[in-house]
């Protein structure tokens, strides 16, 4: 009944050209990975990256997306800041927007967040289980109660954001720590959701549950239409009176 | 027992020596009679504003404030990009920050929330009701269940915010508007408070319960201590293994 | 491609017999107009009533039902707290629950809150406008900035309610007051609902945005699945080591 | 300046007097051990059992109690019910609760959250280490970034509350859990804060940031005035017009 959603997903896609193991990982980019399993699901999923002119984020790419989803790692600095305003004023009009792992870092979520959005990470291969907090929200839909990711990046607290307008995830890691894995919020019409697990030197990307939230999460953050809100000078509401008695 | 809070208050201050009607009501400016009723209370309140060398917010400013206070309303493009960014680490580290009225589309306030934070307004004298809807909260002691403002400029919904980690008054206009008046947030350590009422052409700042809320503001968003958070890399945690089994 | 939502109208349905120009309104109950308008809509809404057998909440009832809607006014206290308490644990389970205008003193809404849920009110024919202060949310699809009302009863804050997950709707009314009139819930995998109109003089469910809303919010509230969440003894996660070291 | 806060701690006080490694740990009752701390930071603590008559919560207790502290186990059903709605309607009128570890069980939290509070535990002496995960808040003055317990009963998500107003510490236990062990929420004008720690084998009420934790929790806790809301039947606000044009 509902048109397939189109989203559009932005790699930085450096690692995948330079480091061999991610390479092996993700020979095409971990961005070409999240869009086949979301064609695959009958979605519409286009790429972009960071080589791209304008990152590949052109009016028209953006104008035809839906859902926007957000990887970056070592070269946030090199994305230019008139399309980072560009994507911020889609989301605020209602497109959304899904960052993954390191993207905690673009400019894009600490622009949209307003905070710095720093952590402690260590990369020496943690277990992670993702504990679902919020049972019954659409984003976790089909996991059951935890995701275990055999290694990953660790991510722990303090995670200096907002405080998230719903917890859905709360993940353990085997060193020691806990991370807000998976946090909502909303700017303007916009929905993001900030989902933490990804790190390029490991096969998370081909975890089904993994891929699960993240086909969930475009589905919760589709805009019900992409429009912007009409602010400014107006007349009395007609129902009262601007000078009473 | 407690020290006294150390308050900044920063003005614009332009209207109150262009406009006339503005003049006569607030001849030292607003910030002088904000900064007067904060000392009464026994807090040590200071000025600052935009004509000074660095709008008044020096890193001496700055690092003796516990509270910022803002208004701002015609000039708000004049104001430093770097003084800007400066606060926001402040606030960041745990200052706190209370808004007035125009100060809503200040850059301070803006950049810390993310969105545009726009509104539908009308200069035509409204009355003005604002009803506490959080009662027990302190930054609503001793206002009982409303204050009254008998002309107020109208502000109306949608306020492109963030939803408020609080909501604590909502205005009713003569009109036919509502706004969301008081209205808390957190970024970082530092706590938030946006607090409608304040049009230049009014003598609103007079009003003994608009004073005693933006006391009760000062004293709830004064930061425990000012420091900044530790993040970045870290050695596992010591309760746990980073490679299990 | 998802099968028709399930939902059961529930409503006291005394008024409609009793009270002449109530019975000229809605000469079928309330309940009747609301099944009716979600069953156009492509919905499979039944209804139940105070004077059924088991108030028309069996066993069989509630296993079908995914969304229930609730209007109630006068008689509360006439509902079984046994069947309040098999409703409550319902909604833990997954279903989704729409309180409607004076259903915010039943027993099922107090009970899920946990406070009074009192108010402010008036019988005086007030206009009132419910302002969109979600937009974006999709409770809130379709209908534009605000809704109008010619004549309601009047509920105005202190709404002694927890503050809810999300604020949607505020309303204004012509003598005054403010509401917060659309707000949801979470409890267990239950969402949950609260819309104001609809007093039983007034022909409010006539109302095309009304109606609207109340479908979009049978949607938003439709469980993904009915289930219990397994509690209790557990042993190790298995990731993890109980005796550390 | 101000005058010492009033706190009553009521214990169910039954394991410390029929097992024997909680009497040597807790000889007068872990009430007596809390009463202690506070009254030595400058409040003025009493305590209150089960076993004494209306357990201890008499009118004249309640009414001179600010914040109430609550420890309970397996002893929750034998809590009167009448009593618990007295408890309850203080909280609604002001009153400041702590709930400490099992009482997430008890019936006083239960009412007021509306949830059944339920979770995942096992008496395996975890490590558990408590993470800030709002920094800046009241609560967690003096913490640091975590609180470190060597042994301590394990509770894992899902917790099944509503979801708090504020989190501020989330639980990494070594077995593989997690849990949101620091939750606030506003029930009326009072408020509540959830705290885990403290399972009646381990000597966690000695350790001293886990007491820092309570004493703030009390000071945070704490109303400005205990007084009901006034409700009901209301006359046009005076500002406005029932009947508009």
């Amino acid at each position: 009944m509902d048109s397939p959603i189109k989203v559009t997903v932005w790699n930085e896609f450096v690692h995948e050209r330079t480091m061999e193991d991610v390479k092996k990982l993700y020979p095409a980019g971990i961005h070409a990975v999240l869009a086949d399993y979301l064609n695959k699901a009958g979605m519409e999923a286009v790429t972009a990256t960071l080589d791209q002119p304008e990152h590949g984020l052109t009016d028209e790419v953006l104008d035809r997306t839906e859902v926007l989803i957000w990887w970056g790692h070592m070269h946030h600095h090199e994305v230019d800041d008139e399309i980072v305003e560009k994507v911020r004023r889609k989301v605020l009009a209602g497109m959304g927007l899904i960052v993954l792992h390191s993207g905690h870092n673009s400019k894009i979520f600490k622009r949209l967040l307003g905070s710095d959005c720093r952590l402690k990470w260590r990369e020496s291969g943690d277990a992670e289980r993702l504990w679902v907090v919020k049972p019954g929200h659409p984003i976790a839909a089909g996991v059951g109660d935890y995701i275990d990711l055999e290694h990953e990046e660790m991510y722990g607290e303090i995670f200096d954001i907002p405080d998230p307008d719903e917890l859905i995830f709360v993940s353990w890691f085997s060193g020691g720590e806990v991370f807000r894995s998976g946090c909502t919020f909303t700017r303007g019409k916009g929905k993001i959701l900030y989902f933490r697990p990804g790190h390029e030197t490991y096969p998370t990307y081909y975890n089904e549950k993994i891929i699960r939230v993240i086909q969930n999460g475009v589905k919760w953050a589709r805009p019900i239409e992409i429009s912007p809100i009409v602010f400014g000078h107006v007349e009395a509401g007609g129902v009262g009176q601007t000078h009473p008695k």
